[in-house]
């Protein structure tokens, strides 16, 4: 029987997304479950398994999946394995490929970071079709890159390559990571990031702002969003600075790769201009004269979601069967 | 009659140094001409020419060169120029592939970046030997950076990609640079930086140091190799001070492309263990928890001189006749 489907897996610190996809890049069915609930990585394989089932169940059974492709924080694209992700709740080297492989009857699976999965994903069905040289910023809970060079991901000597929401931009006095060390840009531009700036601009100033009506230790992004749709004076600067730190960071990654595009991905971009005007002027006042004016960015042209599963997905085209 | 040799050209922002090469990458005759003292392009590229013919002659005339490279500041491999060099004396964009080759009858002539032509050196006859990921970087007038990938050397977009010392590694009251920004990597660690940051210490501070007997504005990196060592404290300070720098910056870069291994060419790598010692103790400390102890910090396996031409005259077996 010929297996005519795929399954792109996609897992972020919140939610794991899930979908079968045909060969023209159609999700057809999908599923999801929360990934921060289950400590035990086997109690997650479980409930993953299960949601997987039914939308193999869907297609036809096991025999129509040619191969499982998993976007994951820190995943690894050699070896299948997850190691030391920051926002995911397993600790140490977790072997993801092999355990999901075997909670489906051993369809093979392949493996790679979340952010690079993204990329593949906007390669093939989107902002960056027919581009050889570009760099996606993923800006969701952390914030994650996927980095084509001459057509082809960069994995790295370890399959680890493209750990950009980890360099420094803060490098005196910089907040703490999540990965242990301070001053990441992750910590400033990422969702958790930007509310992360809330609370401090609320706390190191005075002036009025709609912000002051929610407790700090539940602001979200979302709500400085939604305050600066508002016309909030506070919340516009919050997108500011954010944006400032994200274009000062791209001038750095511009001097390394020198890409045709930097295509920004994930639900910070919900912010359209608010985001994308300050991290503009920012990028083009830091960037090296040498490459002024060459870089586009612009925002990724797929659904979040549809994106990240259409990105893993591809992967399971070239998952190959255990011997 | 076979085209057997190929001649590469290094022009640093002191000296150009050029050589002509064997097929087995033996350096058969060599000259070199002072890169700064000719403000007009014409006139240096007449002197240049001149050598060119002299080592040319030697061989047995031009129908004996298959090709000639260039490696350059700035230097494009796409389109033969060189474009806004900021330790060139000439200003704006300079057909330099055109301009060498027609000052030696029209033999075709490739030029790149002179770290992309250090980083083919590394890759064909040194320390980079078999690697597929790795990164040159250049410790001299100016800092700069070839960088492989898959293979491959990352031209990027536009043929400019790897200006890894015009990243920025103080973006608070960041020293001027050469580029006209505050704050790169080159500012402080290339051989002037250093000298600048000697300057900089013996003007904040009163301790002792040998370094005192030299007037300040005559003070070179040489100097103060010299000075550590006698173990002149102040000038192992200023060692540390460059490498602790270095190893920040490289912590980032491994973030991006994660090597297999960083190779340190150029006048500075004298300094040895001097500088090497407080470039790892700073790189283990500030690079991600993933890519911890995986990236190989090396010296260059090459003499200077010989690996910047060999690296050039590589590029010069694949120039083209131009039609």
């Amino acid at each position: 029987m010929e297996k005519t489907f795929v399954i792109g897996i996609d897992i972020g610190g919140t939610n794991t997304v899930y979908g079968v996809v045909d060969a023209r890049g159609t999700i057809l069915y999908s599923g999801s479950i929360k990934t921060g609930k289950h400590a035990d990585i086997k109690d997650y394989i479980t409930e993953l398994g299960k949601g997987l089932e039914i939308v193999i169940d869907q297609v036809g059974g096991h025999e129509k999946i040619k191969g499982i492709g998993v976007g994951a924080p820190n995943g690894n694209y050699f070896n299948g394995c997850i190691e030391f992700a920051p926002n995911l709740p397993w600790k140490g080297r977790i072997p993801l490929a092999q355990l999901i492989s075997e909670s489906v009857g051993c369809i093979p699976v392949t493996l790679t970071n979340d952010a690079n999965a993204a990329a593949i994903g906007e390669m093939t069905y989107g902002a960056a079709r027919g581009m050889k040289d570009f760099i996606v910023i993923t800006l969701g809970t952390g914030v994650g890159s996927g980095i084509v060079i001459g057509g082809n991901l960069v994995y790295g000597n370890d399959g680890f390559a493209g750990e950009l929401g980890h360099t420094i931009i803060r490098r005196k006095n910089g907040r703490n990571c999540g990965c242990g060390r301070q001053g990441c840009l992750e910590a400033y531009t990422s969702a958790t990031g930007v509310a992360r700036t809330a609370r401090e601009i609320l706390e190191l100033r005075t002036d009025e702002s709609v912000l002051r009506d929610i407790d700090p230790d539940e602001i979200t992004s979302k709500d400085v969003y939604d305050a600066a749709m508002k016309g909030d004076r506070v919340a516009l600067e919050i997108f500011e600075f954010t944006g400032h730190m994200l274009g000062e960071a791209f001038a750095d990654f511009i001097a390394f790769s020198s890409p045709e595009a930097i295509i920004l991905f994930g639900g910070l971009t919900k912010a359209g201009d608010l985001i994308m005007n300050p991290i503009r002027e920012s990028m083009d006042k830091n960037v090296l004269k040498v490459f002024a004016g060459k870089t586009k960015l612009i925002f990724s042209q797929l659904k979040e979601s549809d994106a990240a599963v259409l990105g893993a997905s591809a992967l399971g085209w070239e998952a190959k069967e255990i011997d």
